[in-house]
């Protein structure tokens, strides 16, 4: 069965034939793989570190072969241990303190609460940050079951301390596949209560109301996906003429990808480099493949480290962006014999070769940035002359015959979700587009959205911007009346033409 | 009659009521002031000064009174004077060493001479960057017949040298509003020639040849319009359908738009500052209002140089991006008693107000990037308690009565078309991306393009910016089939959906 | 007993009345820890995670009563276990990766054997990178005897491995203070073997030798000491005029103050802060008290990161200074209510005050990168209405009454040493410039150093950067003979006077 | 004669044998020209467009010809014109409001008068910024008696408002050789009144006394100096014993050097190339000879603008410190061919080789930004096989046999004098600095300054800096008394070691 959203050395691979049939009508496995990137996905691994003390339990037992009882009486939840939800607690706290502007979403609308009468299951990482969230569709109205969209991200404390107030989570960090189904199941599958939105983080949870519940669509006002992966099975459905509810793909919001492409990469990479090799950033000579948001991002924060970086590009476009941005544009094998660092940010497959890495001098580093895992061919690494030596977590030196020896991070899956950490901030930012998404398409009127995929409407995007300007003290300014009709906008937005490209 | 792309002191007003009559079913005369921008216009500055020693000729000569002829015994054209063309040819030489993208596509499109049978006539300014353009579309196989779409911008020794190689030019610096319509007639109106082609800067031509040749349509393939101004006005007939063949707004490309508003901001807003105050960066406090490309050019410039940057905005998705690239957003009032340099971005109007100036503190400068002429309010600075000063050209100190000083550049109008050059470089991808658009229309087959106004197909403006990579000796990668199939990519573009956002 | 070296919550105190007075002829324990900051230092923490595996041993047995011997037969040596030499010696040769300066200086330095005689003693952090150091010196023909200058910054491993090819060493991670004074003494008071040299990292070993064995100074050479506490010890000896042999500051070359501050810093501050807190950078209002190198290199890195920066300063040249890159100088007092981040790089005391500890906002990070403990008055915190939460290593945070929350990093200790790693190549300039200074000293005529400390000679100084050039693929320009003359300088430098800038 | 300040085409040749021959003892004519660097003479070009207007007058008549009366009734002076004062007191305070160091340095020495009973000769560039300088010298108590150090560089405006109101000024632009010595003669030899006081610029008027009026220098408390050459010269002098009384070297001083090359070559690199050329920065490729504080200034701004920058070095530290700050270190004829710009700081001769610019690509663009005009061998273009074209003022296309254009600008000679204005804040720096030195001198009690040159004290320099931060409303953090003694300073400054690089 397949998690698309697996990290590290953990990536489960599909076991089972039949599972793997299932699928088939959806994205192929290398399809989604490739597509495959949902920021809250490192939330598993900054977890793993942050909760690690509480984690070491010798207790061996499945959740699901134990009875807990919150403290309210309610025993309607299943998580790794409900006594550890005072921790939880203090995590989703700190959370709290940079998501500010779901707090003040909380305020905005709790007076009118826009989600009464919502019914909402969810499924997605299970962190503080998506606690938060959480708590705030409660707070606005909803009544939420929650289950986990990968076997290995759920923080259990956080998970606890849903539980404990009341929340039905199914969730526990290191599910098998069979528990990953059953807690899926659990959510929706329950008396006397019929969910009526969906809020889902790579389709599964859609994928099983469509395989087991159909009929439940009948009473769903619509679904809010955020990964690529997802997205890009409901546009299949949607083409297909089987998509029986309004859809809103949040992943496309322009505030989220500003968040996770450009912004995040330039947080990201230096972070990303330093916790795996201790490198010293000034005079490394860095070539980034692919000039997109990523690499623009990873360019700038190299550029302004002192780093000398050049790009390799396919879009004549994107190159001349590279050059007026003051990076020279080379073809890799012009330049891998001098290069200190390659990182790869295009999407692509294949993009640094064996034939490359043979030319690579030796200390080269070598990471992936981009959404595919074969951007650089590790594949082609696994082979009998050379030696694989992991020196640190995360890291391994490859070993030619002669000595040189190549640093290869995170075996060329995506760095900044394997060895840097997301800060809330971004999470923030996709979370309130969720709420909104949520809170758009369960009070849309009749007619407004039909069976389709939809972007979110401008305006909210907008919204969401501005709920998160007071994290940085930023004041906007108000159109006058005169000025509004001078440029024919409203005054409150939207203010830009939807195809207007920030 | 209205030339809306005067510049600096020179502009000229509507004097006739009859003429002004007649364009009001186009944009009224506020609307289309406040929309147009287009660069070329600033070579009419730069030339100014390039040209001076052989412009002050006493000749007071009207040249439609006088015969000329050129040294192949050819009379049809009307310029200046025809003994300047070798001035002017070396003023083309010099153009032709910064543009060779065009040189570039001589060469690659000369065998099959793509215009051969094209019949153009064109209403542009005249400078050497256009004569480039100009003979590169002969070169390909058309012929043309050319006109100023400005009374003041004609560089009359490149007219002249134009003239003289056999292309029938007319336009003089200096024209009467008489003579330009003239000069266009002369353009459209000439026995046993029919043109087939129009490329238009402003729309007067396309104007011209609605009102008195209408027929004239029936054989047009098609127009390529350049400005904003001519574009809304493209717009208009569409949406009023009266647009009777395919129209081309090269415009909105997304070259030309990158390197019309942010790189050509970056590099002109120090340029245009430094020449007129000597100011020093280094530690200004400086409020930029708005942070669209035009803003974000300015501040990337400004704060590289140690200036102090903060914003304004009122979109707060690009006020949260002015956050993360790291100046405070703010309102213009609760800075403005602080501030060293103000300059506006907006394309709004008064967004710097009288009760702003009046606050402003004893030395600071004012000036305005954006497109409209009153997002400085300076028609409230012309009353009589205050004192103007010209301290130099383009540049004002206004008096308050307590002796303060603000300094007033361009008196409101752009300052980059006003005090700085536009490199040569980005006029080459405006008179590529123009001469791509009629070859594209000239060969369009038949039903490719209906009668309405297109955007350029993102494959020619892919091939625009390649065209352009040589000048940075930047080599752009292939993918092979492979990775192309992967991507469900052509191997030669295009590469990005219409939407991507670069 | 001081170990000034000590770090993070390791530090260890005064203990015995006794020992605290045989210092008091020295710096004082206040002065000698307002001094103290050898980057070296840092390396007990970057080393400490890398080799944990092999460190938890159970072993609790004192080194000093075992008897181990080595493949040679020889046991003059005491470290934890010399079955860790091979593991140790990876992690010299991956040290040696990015040493090239000093395997480069073996090379050239290797025909002629310059330390031929030499018997070197040393005190200093045992690392893998100070065994680079210690295997050039034997190359080049020393004999060395080594001791670590911090009870808890040895890697044992790497002690192994240089005991193993026969290096008298004597240290392991925790010893005692009784320990580390036999270590010291083991080094030093052995038969038949006289030091003529004395490599000091804090003054340690110069002034065991001046209390117990001063006669071994007639013999000395030289001492070469590294860090500020040390030379400021030897600067006392010299004005009291009890130095008796030639010491080389190398604390303050050139080079090493370089990349010990400004590069280091502008390396380390956001590593630091990320490791701790994952903040996002971008848009962070941030005030860096003190605009001196360190102060420099952080505000370079926030700046280029997207933060907005201000600084406070009392001297007005570095002020000005501060204005002319870009940054707004304030009061902290001033700014204090709007800060995300304060960090001290002042060198003084109480620089961030209780008072102005209680205005910051919820969530404040405040940490010290400069050389006092003492710049954040963190004692004024530990006050019975603050409650002081550790949430992660390094990072506490303090509750006010009223829940707002400061994030203190690292107890107001030196960030970069405690909460991120130094380059190797950092590392690599301070080995280098010792191993120099050594060569220099012990090679140096009769009368060319007198009872003195000296700086290194500008021309070596010179050397060290030329060595390092190479790393970068650096390709330095040679003056011609006719330059040299033109200029007045030999062609194989010193090319500047000694009271340059850089 | 010499006036080693000569500009641009404007630069006077030796003419007079004897002339010649007298200046023997001192810089030889090579010398004294590679070390020529004022930034203050710059103010000649910034002058000659400004005052273009007023200065076309046709009146040929010697100003030693006319009698002249200003209207308080006195003649002592010689000015062109005293009827253009009203003009030049404009100018005078115009420049008034970047110079509010010196204002405010009037205002809070105007009680004590400082200069009460100093008679001051001094021999300046005479501008608007030293009108401004010689009236605070006036409004602190001193009489002034003023010549010019360079025959062209007189503004005859300003010049006439210092006549008017009583500083008797000697000097006109346009002056011969004879008129030259002729006023500094006037300025020094006038009856019933004796100087005690000199500021040179350049030494001509220190060497007119010592040659004609050596008695003098027995009233003289010191000598003030600016230049590089005129230093020079009092070095020389002094290390012949010859120097009979203390003379000040502010062009040392840190903040006046910081200003006249890293901070005002960042100001005026990318000024001077726009000026002459328009080139777009965006993507070129620039190599700076020379990593300096020039080159450093020079680098910064081009690649902030986008500019792709390498650099050549000779000294490794400065070699190593490129590296580091993210510049490829290349030897220039390794990448000659690729550049599109050169530019050299190097202070060395021969830099660039007819060798190197015979291997040019075609339009790339050589200047100059270091001391020497030499830098450049643009002697060795000057044969018959090249053919030089003035294309505009201070730039010439080289054409080569082959068509190949090479752009030279300002003929070799310093670039940002040539080309660019420098910001008066940068000469107000200078000109308080030369105020203070003046008060120092004039004030030391005996025995403070020898027959010596003189650094300005730190403390004066720190002051000098402190009277510019108000310019920033930068706010200065005082000292308490407990940290001040825990620093060891004293609150007031200095606050540095005389050694500190900043």
């Amino acid at each position: 069965m397949a998690h698309k959203h697996g990290h590290g050395r953990e990536r489960i691979q599909f076991v089972n034939a039949e599972d793997k049939q299932e699928f088939s009508k959806y994205p192929t496995k290398a399809g989604r793989r490739s597509l495959s990137r949902s920021i809250s996905q490192s939330s598993t691994d900054s977890y793993s570190s942050a909760a690690s003390y509480t984690d070491s339990s010798d207790d061996e037992t499945s959740p699901r072969d134990k009875t807990q009882v919150n403290s309210q009486g309610s025993s309607d939840f299943c998580v790794k241990n409900i006594k550890q939800a005072e921790f939880g607690r203090r995590e989703i706290e700190i959370a709290e303190q940079d998501m500010s502007a779901l707090i003040s979403l909380r305020k905005r609308a709790q007076g009118e609460k826009p989600l009464a009468g919502a019914k909402i299951v969810g499924c997605t990482h299970i962190t503080a940050q998506t606690a938060v969230l959480i708590e705030t569709l409660v707070a606005l109205g909803a009544q939420c079951r929650w289950t986990a969209c990968n076997i290995y991200s759920t923080q259990n404390e956080v998970a606890a301390a849903l539980a404990e107030i009341g929340v039905p989570v199914f969730a526990w960090k290191g599910e098998t596949e069979d528990d990953f189904w059953w807690c899926i199941d659990s959510c929706v599958n329950t008396d006397g209560w019929q969910t009526n939105m969906i809020l889902d983080d790579g389709g599964d949870l859609t994928h099983w109301v469509y395989k087991k519940y159909p009929s439940v669509f009948k009473k769903v006002r619509g679904i809010v996906e955020e990964s690529v992966t997802g997205v890009h099975r409901l546009y299949q459905l949607s083409k297909a003429g089987k998509l029986s509810v309004p859809a809103m793909n949040v992943n496309d919001s322009v505030t989220k990808q500003k968040f996770d492409n450009l912004y995040c990469c330039r947080e990201s990479i230096l972070d990303g480099l330093k916790r795996t090799t201790d490198i010293m950033f000034g005079g490394k000579q860095v070539v980034v493949c692919g000039y997109g948001e990523v690499g623009k991002g990873c360019c700038t924060a190299l550029k302004a480290l002192g780093a000398i970086v050049c790009i390799t590009e396919i879009d004549p476009i994107c190159a001349l962006q590279a050059c007026m941005d003051g990076f020279r544009v080379v073809k890799l094998s012009e330049v891998i014999r001098q290069m200190d660092v390659v990182i790869t940010c295009t999407g692509n497959k294949n993009v640094v070769t064996r034939e490359q890495l043979d030319r690579m001098k030796n200390g080269c580093i070598v990471c992936n940035m981009g959404h595919s895992n074969t951007e650089i061919d590790v594949a082609s690494l696994r082979s009998p002359e050379l030696t694989w030596e992991r020196v640190r977590s995360q890291v391994d030196h490859i070993i030619w015959p002669d000595g040189k020896r190549v640093v290869l991070l995170a075996e060329g899956r995506l760095l900044n979700l394997s060895c840097s950490t997301v800060p809330t901030f971004v999470l923030s930012i996709t979370a309130t587009t969720q709420a909104l998404a949520l809170i758009e398409l369960f009070n849309a009127p009749e007619g407004r959205y039909k069976q389709d995929v939809y972007l979110l409407p401008k305006k909210m995007d907008e919204y969401v911007a501005s709920l998160h300007l007071p994290n940085f003290d930023a004041h906007l300014t108000e159109l006058s009346d005169e000025q509004a009709k001078y440029m024919g906008l409203n005054k409150n937005g939207p203010f830009k033409p939807n195809y207007y490209r920030y």
